[in-house]
């Protein structure tokens, strides 16, 4: 328990008892710091810290002021003594990354960044949380774009993740570039969390598996006080955190007066840094909302204090009640070495690589090349130009693209979720990411340097992980994840993330449609494209042959800023005479045309050529003609000129379109005026039954296409409305 | 150790040494059972146990059969000496629930099904795996509808939470229905789990939650084959999941010689059932493939071994090579007298539950109709006909409408993932589902008879614990779950499997659109809706003031065999004096009509009022003559007639129909012909600011729309196409 001396005056709950601490502990399980007295200069630190918190929220009457007030003795431990990063240059290669993943206390972080110098912060902007100014650097979660920021969190658990990528991302750079006398890559990363994010099971899934990866430059800071919205944490969870972390291969550091034991906390994160061979969890005691009426209390969470209880506060902290967002010069000199010592890591460092360079010029200018985040401009050449004539599943062809530019280009990560054999993204001599010691029971093997990553059936930590590793540097690293299309509903709100913050992440989709067959509707993603076509800043595209295949793979890489999925099939697909990969560029093209077409055919992935044999029947059978059009992404399609996509629909010349996808058809009426499709969930059968059980035969969609024209000339107000066939 | 007898033959690679043990298990850690002889009556069920999985998957060379045949002894401890159930009725209310979380091993429980007598389950069905048989009993996964399933479980991990909410739905039944002298409800919950599932977060999520409410009613067996996909499970989790599971409040028991000590596991499963306090973990070591050429093997665990293979492991078991599916009398007789025992059960719980209705009468006549699936018929007589005229948030009108049938109906359980504060879902006198025993730090105490429960932030595994819940029986609960729109992404997964299933499960989801404000981007759903207007059997509505919301209650309430998400705003909406409840049900309807109407305003949910501002000033301002539609669901809308839906919309009637939503407009194509929407990530400000960032401003509308009419006008192709505007 914190002590109180002459010093100084303590004020908050804790010396009233109030202090909620995890119900679970026994007594004597604790490691306990040695009782330390807070020095005047910290506590007027903390005490302006807190009313700054405390001014924030009350000025617009809303956020959330307790989380961050609470970590107040954290935010000066790691800015101020622990962290090692530079204000004046926020993108310093080698920094220190720090992750908010209970981003709703982003006013720490805010607060920080202002207090140690980040220009962009000014107090003007600090003051806009909350506020209506759109250019505001100050949003209810911390967002990438801005300096300072590594990783947009939001939704929580998903911080712990990113920050694993993160930690895996420096493994990497410092398994390919450290020399032993040039350690070019040397950060550590830092992930706040609170009681929440260790709810969430992206955070437990990718707890597991840091531990597994024994990542020793990883630490999870825990907030722990005990609350959450709905009331105290034992409400819903009782457990015994810290025998869980070791359990999961972590170190476990106690800090029992986190609301003021700095000099603690300093020492607790730097034997985190120093640890030699797990990620490390500091399991640190607070109180939400320390030093406000409503301390200790759920309601200290997610709003403001109240103009009455502000004003309490900084009586009882002797500050001027009169006077709002008040820094002392104290409190400014206090961090005001922070810049000067962050150039000072900046000059280090930059003449560390130069030095590095010049010892070894191949892989210092291959690291500076990797540092501005471009790729060998070779990468599109790797790319054959010719495929097997033979039927191909479109999984296969994405293995045959893209896996000699992984092979050949260190950008590159790839992952799977425990879909090895079925993803086909193992490139000849693919190494594993992995602890060097590791030996597996299979005999697979790995180390650092590896650029294959077993993830374990955890989906969505994939992604989330996936984000951490692209939001190291810009497009220093392009992870590639891959899984079965349906379980991308599991990793949804890490893709979400990743488009979100601009990341260039690609998905890998195997078995993508109701050809995956036997596995049934649990498995078969009959509404999921429906998400991913709505989501902004994401490319999904369904390529339907190995060119195709070859056109999703450079439309993503091409995509530096934008997050895409390549949507393939598990089953083999016929090699079509005339796709085209920079059709695919374009969304959308033409493949076969038609004079005085009387109907449009949209083939999409891996039912396109089912459009081309339904043509060729419509012609002989119904003496309809019919052009056929591939339309792997509708994102890239809405990007072209408008008289591109008139030219290629040609809905203007009055020309009726039928698209052909066994999914939920929402999304396609912008194109197309009716649908073969399918609109209740899938089927358990061999993979071409089912397409038979669902109406995907050339001759029971010709009957159908042919019937629907008919009815269109019987009643053309069936052409303003889309019809499902 | 498994240990020979001259009683039998074993086989199978644990002799070998190719059992793979969970490398991280310490010796001494493990509480070793006494070494067990393996009768000859067991022997020779379980190698026709196993021969009859390998025969089932080589018959069409595919599916899974390493897991089913390295969980033989298990599935005979438990079908033949543990469970207990009718195969005869397998709807026994009070039947034990077995969970089979690692669906893709089906035929594990698909054979047991037929060996113990459920007539549905013919030979003849059991062959049916993997055959284009379309009305096939033996899916890909288990699947609710047929015969002996209890739910569906599919993507991993689904199932762990899923066995928690049967175990919850038992405690509270027992809570609300038992008397001391009858014990009406007494089942147990059996989940079968793999490694692969134990790496899913959702899993880990509710393995927490499960823990801290002591559900010693539940016990989950871990198939330990430590194989996945990609090879052994030690290339991606190397934890002591012993540990963890103890960290987590369980009771762990560990079997070492899981493929033959069927006594063994029998003691381990009764010891479980008996479990006083906390539920239990039994960590079972098993051999993939036993028998097999890849015993122990990651091939082993998802194709057939090949007919050579199958051949040599019927000569290993002394089976004649040439016969296949073969089931001796001596196996048939072993399981024989199951459907009599099951039928005994039954008689007994019936005759019991007479007697108990005789000295109950009430609560008797309660628990048939709960039994029955019914709710009281008074249920729509509690909603509210009139509300407050002043402006009111459709999450308050959520509480308004459905509290008072939350209070009196018993069917309803309402659970939250940590936002009670937010959602409105608290009743007056609302007790907690906790442990009785509980004491927060917080104050609030419950019991198993609480009907309120805090999930933690748990958003996944909330609902598929709620899919738990509503599979106990059709209808005896109704799961309400409850949270932000955005985190229903998190969710989907569990959320589309409560659809699969046909269950009746109510998420009722606030902060649905830009209007959520500060919060920013990452919890602004622009997306989201698309997938849930996709998704099957889903009703997805927006009300738009509080009549809307009472019309969106009815709907999901009276929908039995679907789910539905009732998405509602934070901020304050006006009170529409045209709104209809009866409207709502039928999807759309017209709010105001107009003479000689221009264009059709649709106008959804949170945004409903806008569209009838808009209406207004178009009149006054460009002359033009809108007609409003009021459209909350679109499923709804789908299934009226075609008239009624020509009438809603008249686009049959050359009236073009702008919809004003702010989201991505995917899907509304098929109603408007353009859209006032958003269509990138949206931004952190206050609700009223988002909403002007955004171009939701009356004017800035009716200037666009106004706009688009005369472009439509000059560019008639325009009325073809679908516009942004």
């Amino acid at each position: 328990m914190y002590v109180e001396t002459d010093q100084q005056q303590v004020t908050g709950h804790s010396a009233h008892g109030k202090n909620v601490v995890n119900g679970l502990r026994k007594e004597g399980e604790i490691e306990r710091p040695a009782i330390k007295t807070l020095s005047k200069e910290h506590d007027h630190v903390l005490k302006t810290f807190r009313l700054l918190i405390a001014d924030l929220c009350q000025q617009f009457n809303g956020g959330h002021p307790g989380g961050a007030i609470g970590m107040a003795a954290i935010g000066v431990a790691l800015w101020k003594y622990v962290m090692r990063y530079a204000p004046y240059r926020p993108d310093y290669f080698n920094r220190d990354r720090f992750v908010l993943s209970n981003g709703h206390t982003c006013l720490f972080q805010y607060t920080f960044l202002h207090l140690t110098g980040y220009k962009a912060m000014t107090l003007d902007q600090l003051k806009s949380y909350h506020s209506d100014r759109v250019d505001a650097l100050c949003p209810g979660h911390p967002e990438i774009e801005h300096e300072g920021i590594e990783v947009t969190t939001g939704p929580l658990g998903q911080g712990v993740a990113n920050a694993i990528g993160l930690a895996m991302a420096t493994k990497n750079l410092q398994a390919m570039y450290n020399k032993p006398d040039f350690d070019v890559v040397s950060n550590h990363t830092w992930c706040m969390v609170g009681d929440a994010c260790l709810q969430e099971g992206v955070a437990l899934e990718a707890i597991s598996f840091a531990g597994h990866l024994k990542l020793n430059n990883l630490t999870i800071i825990y907030d722990n006080n005990q609350i959450t919205c709905d009331g105290s944490v034992d409400l819903t969870n009782t457990e015994d955190v810290n025998a869980k972390m070791r359990a999961c291969g972590w170190d476990v550091i106690d800090i029992e007066d986190g609301c003021f034991d700095v000099e603690g906390i300093v020492q607790a994160l730097n034997r985190a840094r120093q640890s030699s061979e797990k990620p490390t969890f500091i399991n640190v005691r607070t109180i939400i909302g320390l030093g406000s009426a409503v301390a200790g209390d759920a309601v200290a969470h997610g709003q403001a204090f109240g103009p009455a209880d502000v004003v309490n506060m900084k009586k009882l902290y002797s500050f001027n009640p009169g006077e709002s967002f008040v820094i002392s010069s104290d409190v400014r000199r206090f961090f005001e070495d922070i810049p000067a010592r962050g150039q000072e890591l900046v000059n280090a460092w930059e003449k560390k690589v130069d030095d590095y360079e010049a010892k070894y010029p191949g892989l210092g200018a291959e690291f500076r090349r990797r540092v501005r985040g471009e790729l060998h401009e070779t990468w599109k050449d790797l790319i054959p130009t010719t495929f097997p004539a033979k039927p191909t599943a479109t999984r296969a062809s994405s293995g045959i693209v893209f896996n000699p530019i992984a092979k050949e280009i260190n950008s590159f990560v790839v992952g799977t979720a425990d879909l090895s054999p079925s993803v086909n993204m193992i490139w000849k001599g693919k190494v594993d990411f992995q602890h060097p010691d590791l030996k597996t029971t299979c005999g697979i093997t790995g180390n650092y340097g590896g650029r294959y990553i077993h993830y374990g059936v955890r989906e969505h930590a994939m992604c989330a992980i996936s984000n951490g590793l692209a939001a190291f540097a810009p497009n220093t690293f392009v992870p590639v994840t891959s899984s079965f299309f349906m379980f991308y509903l599991y990793a949804a709100p890490a893709v979400r993330m990743g488009a979100l913050q601009h990341l260039q992440i690609i998905h890998a989709a195997t078995h993508d449609s109701i050809g995956m067959g036997e596995d049934g509707p649990t498995h078969q993603p009959i509404e999921l494209a429906a998400l991913y076509r709505a989501m902004p800043n994401l490319l999904y595209i369904r390529p339907g042959d190995s060119e195709e295949t070859a056109g999703a793979w450079i439309a993503a890489i091409e995509a530096k800023k934008t997050s895409s999925i390549i949507s393939t099939s598990r089953q083999a697909l016929p090699q079509l005479a005339q796709t085209r990969r920079d059709g695919v560029a374009k969304g959308a093209y033409v493949l076969e045309e038609a004079e005085d077409a009387d109907v449009t055919l949209i083939g999409v992935g891996a039912e396109l050529s089912f459009a081309l044999e339904v043509a060729k029947e419509l012609k002989e059978k119904n003496d309809v003609r019919a052009r056929v059009i591939s339309f792997p992404c509708q994102r890239l399609f809405e990007s072209q000129s408008l008289e591109y996509k008139r030219d290629t629909l040609r809905k203007h010349k009055g020309i009726p379109a039928v698209v052909i996808e066994p999914y939920a058809p929402n999304g396609w009426e912008r194109y197309a005026n009716a649908a073969i499709c399918v609109k209740r969930f899938g089927h358990s059968l061999p993979g071409k039954a089912a397409y038979k059980y669902f109406g995907f035969e050339i001759s029971v969609m010709t009957a159908k296409i042919g019937g629907y024209l008919d009815q269109t000339r019987e009643d053309p107000i069936l052409r303003q409305e889309f019809v499902e066939l």
